[in-house]
This record gives structure tokens, C-alpha cells and sequence, in this order.
């Protein structure tokens, strides 16, 4: 058996940067997150064993007896003024990259331009970024981007965690409607090679474990990604989601994660395949 | 013998605007034009029998006493400036759609964003345009977008004959080079439905004759499109470059012409054939 890990795994710097601020807070003051501070399930879990919570909005009189952490996806303006207009000592941990696109949609809505966005209507950080501006769309496929009217003028974005194909069919499709497209593509880079790793390395194997939240953008794309080269792909959120036993003897097994899943989980996953395969498993980085 | 025409024949807009200008300035005052007005020589010579001259600069005492025209290319800032420092009385010809990239090139180098001129680089109209802007890069082809450093921003505006696949192909590599890219595009529609035109009728036809000037950009842009779907192609200027006793019995020829074309050629050309094939001609237009 021969185990290949993907080389960007675990936490991307976004979420490594949130993490770390609320465990660091969280050893000293009570600490509350806006939602689930990443979409992984047993992180989340972990954090609120440590005392940590999740708020859905601030109307919560212990709101000043603690320390309030924006989570990575990030907040609208309002949720901004509303903390500043109640005295609310905050923390922001937004995720450069989605700060980035916030800051792209503001300036185009002071430019007056209509902005689409390319993503989840009913992912946080896409519904967050849509609060910066007045004229805005939001387009979750290349369908709804065609079917969009023409514009004089449009400005473009991408959710952080889409695909980077169908991020430029969409300029593509753009170019067609509008005579002038700002394109800013905010998809992080860390997105970006873990979906070229995830390409390059469900081509090589036979069994490919997608590791990660299912409510998790980034991974659900990962394990879309892996179905186009590999005929056997399973999205997992832990150890306990597989039995190794069923896997067919001398298979290549390719392990990649999302950018929200915490290095104990890949930890407990090679754990599990040594105590099934013993000194049959060789594990190897992917180069 | 059949004999198809582009349903777009003869002058653009642009084109047509800036010959009217000179046309009927011509009949009440003495007419002079930065650089040849359009790229046809036929038309020059036609416009320098009523009188209009070709001046490339304003160090001219005969200026004040004759109406300057600004030809359809268009001229730089400092062309203007002089224009009104001298208080030269002047006509504006310039394409409205070039004015539009000219526009752009003035708003981007406000906003102190690099732009990139997807053009030829001695061409009239991309050297106008250049100089709007201080931070400014001319590329002439792929190759050479290729070539390009990494952007933090950039603006890209194409010279107006540009084939639109190529712009596109511009897009796309720039959106391997910058986070942001603001794009104008600035190839005009008649350019656009006469490309789209050239490839379907040289599709059709057994030989196809493309009519324009041959320092025209657009004209043999159209040379290029026809070239990949039909053997026998001839980028003419008037009758008198090609011989039409030669062409095959019952051979289909399709006709073409540059946006700065005029229709007394076409009808030369006509005649000519009619005269050669007699009752073997039909003449019809691209539906």
C-alpha cells in the first residue's frame, strides 16, 4: 500500500491566522465567534470544549464581558458599525483574501459599477462581501452568468474557494456582455495549487481521500475536482467516515484537505492505515 | 460565375463621418488633415483633387487661414494643447470609438494603473492613444503579453481593429498576471461583424477578394481571417490589381471590403466583372 500526501495540506494561512487568534485569546478571556469560526466540524468541537462559542448576532448582554472574534469568512458593514456604535471590543480574522474582495466590491460601488460575484448565494463570506455594495449580483454558474443583461460597465469577483476554470469561462461569458469588465480574482492561492495538487494527484492513484467539512467549499470543489481522473474519490470529515480494510491490496491512496482541516485529523487518518497496513504502507509526500 | 458580397461593405461609421467632415468643408474652405484621414489612397487622392492637404505638423503660417481636421485615428494631448495654444480653429474627426479607448487611457493613468495597449505599435491610432498615459506598455501579440512582468493592477484596451479571439487570449494570460485587470474592450463593432462576416463568406466561397487600402490595419486583419478557410485570396486596393479573365469557369467569389473602403471601388470592381462574365454573372449580398 503506498499513501501519497498532498504537499499543501491542513490549514491554509487564513484559517491558521483565525485559529491561532482564538486559541491564543481563548487561554485568557471568553471568547465568541460570529457563526463557526471555519466550517470544520471537530475543530470546531475542539474550540468549544475550550470555552469557546458561537454567536449568530449581538444582542446578548455578556457581548462585553468577552472578546469577540470575526471569523474568517468574514462580516458586513453593518455588523462593523453595530460593534462601534456598542462599544464591543472586536477582534477581526477575516481572511485577507475575502477582506481583499470587500475592499474591491466597496471601491466599485463608490465607482457606481455593478458588480457580480461568482459563488455560493448562501455561503457566509459570499453573503458578506454582497453587503459591501448596492448594485450587485450574485451568479453561482456559468448558466446565470449568460443570463445576466448586457452592462455598459461591470466589475467581477470570485468567492475565495472557486475553481480558477470557471472563474475565466466567466470573464469570458463578461466580455461578451460589457465593454468594460474590472475583473479583481480573489481566488486565494492556497486554493488555487490545491486544486492543481488535487488534479495532479487523483490522476496518479487508485483510491483518493478528499479530508475535510462538508460544509466546506473548498473541499466539496477539491473532491469535484478529483472525480474528473479518479474512478474511487470519498470526502471524509475523520478517520471514523472509512474502513480501511475494504481498500484492495497494493492500492495507491492519494490524501489531500481542505484549507479548514486541522492537521490532528490527517494525523488520525495515517495512524489508522500503520495500525491496518502495518509495514506494508509507504508514505510519501507528493513532489 | 457568382459573385457574393458582404452585406458590410463600404465605410465604417467612423470612417464615413470623418470623409462626410472633410467633403463638405472642402466645397467652402481650404481643408488640411494631420497625416492622410483615412487609409485608402484611392479616397486620398480623390480628397487631394478637391483641394485637401496632408500636413504632419502645425509649423505651418497657412494654418489660421484653413480648417484644420482631425482625422478619424486621432491625435495625442499635446496635439491639442498646441491646436489651442496656436488658436487654430479645428475639426474633431476623430472615431468616436477610439475616442472611447482614448477616454479610458485618460481615466486609468488618473488612477495611476499601468495600461496595456493590445495594438500595433506604429500604427497612428496606437500611437495617439499611448500617449495618454505615462504608464503605458504597447504588445503585438501574444508572445509578447507573454513576456510581460507581473501586474499588482492592470488596464488593457485593444487598437479598434484588433481581431476579438486574440483580445480574448490577451484577457486570459493577463489573468495569470494580475489580480486585478481592468479591461476595455475598444474593438469596434463593425471591425467585430466584419471579421465575423470574412470567416463565414471565405467559408463559402472558391476565392475570395479582400478590397482596402494595404496600410489599412483592418483591411488586412480581414486578409489574415480569410486566409484560413479559403485558398485563393487577393487583398486589392482597386480593379486594376487583379485580372478576373483568369478565374476558374463557375468559380463562387466572395468580396469583402476594409472599413475605409469606399463604395466607388466596389462598383469598379463590379463593373469590371460584369464586363468580363456577362449574363454568366449573378451578383448577391451575404444574407
Amino acid at each position: 500500500m503506498r499513501l501519497i500526501l498532498s504537499s499543501n495540506i491542513g490549514f491554509c494561512y487564513g484559517v491558521k491566522r483565525a485559529v491561532g487568534i482564538v486559541d491564543e485569546l481563548s487561554s485568557e478571556y471568553k471568547v465568541k465567534t460570529f457563526g463557526p469560526l471555519i466550517h470544520n466540524p471537530q475543530m470546531i468541537e475542539r474550540l468549544r470544549a475550550k470555552g469557546v462559542q458561537t454567536i449568530d448576532s449581538l444582542n446578548d448582554k455578556t457581548n462585553k464581558e468577552c472578546k469577540i472574534v470575526i471569523r474568517s469568512h468574514g462580516v458586513g458593514p453593518d455588523t462593523y458599525n453595530l460593534l462601534n456604535k456598542m462599544g464591543i471590543d472586536y477582534i477581526d480574522a477575516t481572511c485577507p483574501f475575502v477582506k481583499n474582495a470587500q475592499d474591491f466590491v466597496k471601491r466599485k460601488n463608490r465607482e457606481k459599477i455593478t458588480v457580480l460575484i461568482f459563488g455560493d448565494k448562501q455561503h457566509p463570506e459570499v453573503k458578506a462581501v454582497m453587503s459591501y455594495a448596492k448594485d450587485i449580483v450574485v451568479a453561482e454558474s456559468i448558466e446565470e452568468v449568460k443570463a445576466l443583461p448586457n452592462f455598459k460597465k461591470i466589475a467581477v469577483v470570485s468567492q475565495t474557494t472557486q475553481s480558477k476554470q470557471l472563474f475565466r469561462e466567466v470573464v469570458m461569458v463578461l466580455l461578451d456582455k460589457a465593454v468594460e469588465v474590472d475583473i479583481y480574482n480573489s481566488i486565494c492561492g492556497a486554493t488555487e495549487s490545491r486544486q492543481t495538487e488535487a488534479e495532479k494527484l487523483s490522476c496518479m492513484v487508485d483510491i483518493m481521500l478528499i479530508v475535510g467539512g462538508k460544509n466546506s467549499a473548498n473541499t466539496r470543489r477539491l473532491y469535484t475536482v478529483c472525480q474528473n481522473h479518479c474512478e474511487v474519490c470519498y470526502h471524509i470529515e475523520t478517520v471514523r467516515d472509512i474502513g480501511f480494510d475494504l481498500f484492495p491490496k497494493n492500492s495507491t491512496i492519494g490524501l489531500i484537505t481542505g484549507a479548514s482541516t486541522p492537521d490532528f485529523i490527517v494525523d488520525e487518518i495515517i495512524d489508522a492505515m500503520e495500525r491496518e497496513f502495518g509495514a506494508d504502507l509507504s508514505v510519501e509526500t507528493l513532489n
